[in-house]
């Protein structure tokens, strides 16, 4: 993948520490560093319900170490906050299902240990640049569509409460300690590396692992809106972000290709893909966790730092589809 | 004090916990439930930076058991739970500098604590009634005056950012689980049993501490727009929303007497109760977690519950320097 613009250079001989980063939007945040000459440092737990994955970061060779610890252990933040440039605040627990039964772990990840690599920061690298994954979810239902980030935040499930923590605190120590930070809200992202095992982090994940084992995928109700970022247009909104003083303090929206109900993504993924799905009533135990129809509005994304999404949904499904076919036991 | 409307019969021989109930507010709602006859259980952890005191519940004989214990013992709380008719959740760790200087504590009383709370009502008593006591801190700097529901919730302090999730995991458990809560969001309450030691509850309390002991109280700038609610109003408002189904899932901010500058709020307290006062420049490392000028539109809450408050400041002052000339010692 060549640079997409001059921006890139910024990382160049770079101190770069990214957490969850051998998980999917984090791994290829990695790589993509890597290519521009950074000196990357990844930290991540590789629990097996989350998304980080050995194989994510096979075959990259240098500009790279990777530690395999948990935000959670505060002890060990210090050390690798010390001396970084940028630092990519990908790690977390992104279930929604799970947040609701074990409140308290999501509460952990979420919340509390941003806290704590937060007072990292402040103690041992206050001059870092920080990045923060946070998540569409903080909304709830939306009142309106798209959804800006003047939204009214009424998280539907306990992870959008402790990731809208989360978030105030990075915007809190930027305001009350000078730490610049970003935030920036995703969506339904896909792409390469993807945990497919399962829907913890995302239902199209389980679509892919039916669609390769040749049986039929499950879609639920189907009416349902969504929008979908593929993976490298979300790695360039967090290679931006961090290299945009106008974006300091700021929360933005990632948003990707135009709207689409869930059954036309299901037509999209067979017309591309093969194999074929059913039609399921949406199961009641998530309904009540559930936000309905989704789409953001990414205008403020598009316009303070010149971001645009270069994948088609078509394309993204096809990248995607066609680095499990090839991958694809590695991750099941 | 005599019954102010039939709503408060509804007390009668209902079985009420009441965290916090050694504090301030919680204690002068204690007393409040006892005259009604209710048979309440108190939790508080009297920790002495908190606003828990034995004094506070003294002479109360009948229809009270005290139970010293916190609410992050997560182990201790379904016994609590069980078998009452109401929760009444006012523990909470209320300092801002506090939180500041201790984010994990602030975030382990109120957010993880309140977890376990409203997990233990799930699983041992979901048919509970809840008021939780919330705060104006996570509106943060207003965008304007006076602030209603709707605002824009930009906390300024770890504090308003843990309590914001502490509100959210109270209307989600309802939403999910039918867990019945209101959120209150109290301003500035004062009146006796608050803490006058320092200023971690009120600035008021400190005022009041330095004019009882024939110093001059310091206000910082003096210029700021403040509201206040009477403690016996705020239990009034606690109560209405406990047995009032159309409070059920709702957030109320909990205002009272038209608001005044701190200058004004001085010369009053002077005006009542003698002494004098010095201004002070405001502190520079308080100034960054400021909240500017506050006061809440508090008309959701008068026009849903009917609530009014009774007492004008000056009453609510000239009341709460009477407890502390006679009852003053306890709280030193």
């Amino acid at each position: 993948m060549a640079p997409r613009s001059s921006t890139l250079d910024g990382f160049h001989r770079r101190k770069v520490l990214v957490t969850g980063g051998l998980g999917f939007i984090g791994s290829n945040l990695v790589r993509s560093l890597v290519k521009s000459g950074a000196e990357v440092t990844v930290v991540d737990s590789l629990i097996p319900e989350y998304g980080g994955n050995r194989r994510n970061l096979a075959g990259v060779r240098t500009g790279l170490r990777i530690n395999i610890s948990d935000v959670r252990d505060r002890h060990s933040l210090p050390y690798f906050v010390r001396g970084q440039d940028f630092l990519f605040n990908l790690a977390g627990q992104t279930s929604h299902m799970d947040s609701m039964t074990d409140p308290e772990t999501d509460l952990e990840i979420n919340a509390r240990a941003q806290l704590s690599i937060l007072e990292a920061c402040r103690q041992h690298n206050p001059g870092i640049r920080v990045v923060f994954a946070s998540t569409r979810q903080l909304y709830g239902r939306p009142d309106y569509l798209p959804v800006d980030e003047k939204h009214p935040l009424r998280p539907a499930d306990v992870n959008g409460i402790n990731k809208l923590a989360g978030e105030g605190y990075h915007l809190l120590y930027q305001q009350v300690y000078g730490i610049r930070s970003t935030v920036l809200r995703l969506t339904n992202t896909i792409g390469p590396r993807m945990r497919i095992k399962d829907a913890r982090q995302t239902f199209v994940g389980v679509w892919i692992r039916q669609l390769l084992a040749g049986e039929p995928f499950e879609v639920w109700g189907g009416e349902q809106l969504r929008d979908f970022t593929y993976v490298d247009d979300a790695v360039e909104a967090f290679r931006l972000a961090a290299l945009s003083p106008q974006a300091e303090g700021r929360i933005f929206n990632v948003g990707g290709t135009p709207p689409v109900n869930l059954k036309t993504l299901a037509d999209l993924l067979v017309a591309v893909g093969g194999g074929s799905y059913r039609l399921r009533r949406f199961p009641d135990d998530r309904k009540k966790i559930d936000i309905g129809d989704f789409y953001a509005d990414d205008r403020l994304l598009r316009e303070t730092l010149g971001w645009r999404p270069r994948s088609s949904l078509k394309q993204a499904l096809a990248r995607t589809l066609a680095y499990y076919r090839k991958e694809g036991a590695y991750y099941v």
